[in-house]
């Protein structure tokens, strides 16, 4: 077995986080191909090809660009426009495409922690328009989970919590 | 983007695994809202709101109380009646339901090595409430998916492991 | 609560990351496990009961044999004259299945990951078979991918890097 298929990927090895990332970003584009089959009011597509960029931008040059960020910006706007403000906290469920943005708004948070991470490591210089990509990406796929619902009629359920009661 | 929408959680930025740990619970209570879509036989929206209590009890004040602990033990009881003591070792499959939940159980597990690495962290002192509800609900998970077989009439498959094989 | 439901698993709080290992490959075993429900063009089961000994492989006996791996190595060989040489950068995602298996692809890879650090713990030596095991299944992964979207008649959507272009 000398050939490739006795690696699964170049950087397995490293010690930087960096490789966390990349394997991180990879999954969740593939979880993001497969929530296009469940979310019905969203067209998520776009999504799979920006965190495939976003994948390389941190070892190689960045691509997501100042567009790209107007881009999911506008379209934040639309879906707030859309659900109106959230004045409550809300439990992750609902309709199986709301379910299924919930999990992906974690798993991208989970992504920022690895850049955090890889921040603090020798000679890096944080990367601000994708810490902005992720951060942003997470806020959206909230939004659109509540989309999701209201679209099927799903009401959300309220979360009040009893570790942060007055 | 100077509003909330460029910061998709306030402590992403913290070097403790606090914030891994609301991550993982975060996550883990939408793949439960997400699992109620596939298992059948069991119940799981109150445990999206335990898990969400949870996940504000290493921060904010424990609100997991004995109370709740004891209905998580007296529905383990319940379960373990209807589906009889497990003698062996199952392979983690079956109908779609048991499957979602062996993924759950092990899940939950994660979460229990992010509350450990917490314990090493200066000042902080072990919330066993809260390892007691993390370990009690895998368990549970394991008893919910072989229930979920059962009734949907699919035998578990043993695993005989040839690592600790006499 | 004295009993076995008070502890999901006896290693959970030992600091070595064999534990993660052990979690990630039960994980992954339990996704491989629901993969089987989704997946229409490959049979799966026999890949569930090979990460579960895998899974105990790192602390007791190796029960992943040169004998499993050539197994999976012709599996490999076949799936590649399936499918032809991938010649592109593919989106990850298509059919449901496919979308499926690019997500056990990638998990495959973080336990890859965690074998990385389990080498630099002391007084441990690599399991050459397990990372052989690994590296090969998430290849394979990759290949049954790209078969399921064929047999689905799904075309591939080549990704073209703009991190690493000319």
């Amino acid at each position: 077995m000398a050939d490739a298929r006795a690696c699964a990927y170049s950087y397995l090895y490293e010690t930087s986080s960096l490789c966390d990332y990349e394997i991180a970003t990879d999954l969740l584009a593939s979880r993001i191909g497969l929530a296009m089959h469940d979310v019905k009011h969203s067209d998520l597509k776009f999504l799979v090809e920006l965190v495939y960029h976003a994948n390389g931008s941190m070892r190689g040059k960045c691509a997501i660009t100042e567009e790209d960020l107007k881009m999911c910006n506008d379209l934040y706007e639309d879906y707030l426009e859309k659900v109106g403000p959230c004045k409550m906290f809300v439990l992750p469920c609902g309709c199986r495409g709301a379910s299924v943005l919930h999990c992906l708004r974690s798993e991208t948070k989970s992504i920022i922690r690895i850049l955090a991470k890889i921040d603090c490591e020798p000679n890096r210089v944080k990367n601000k328009n994708i810490h902005q990509f992720f951060n942003l990406l997470s806020n959206l796929f909230f939004l659109m989970a509540l989309y999701e619902n209201k679209q099927e009629n799903v009401k959300e359920s309220e979360f009040v919590s009893k570790s942060y009661e007055c």
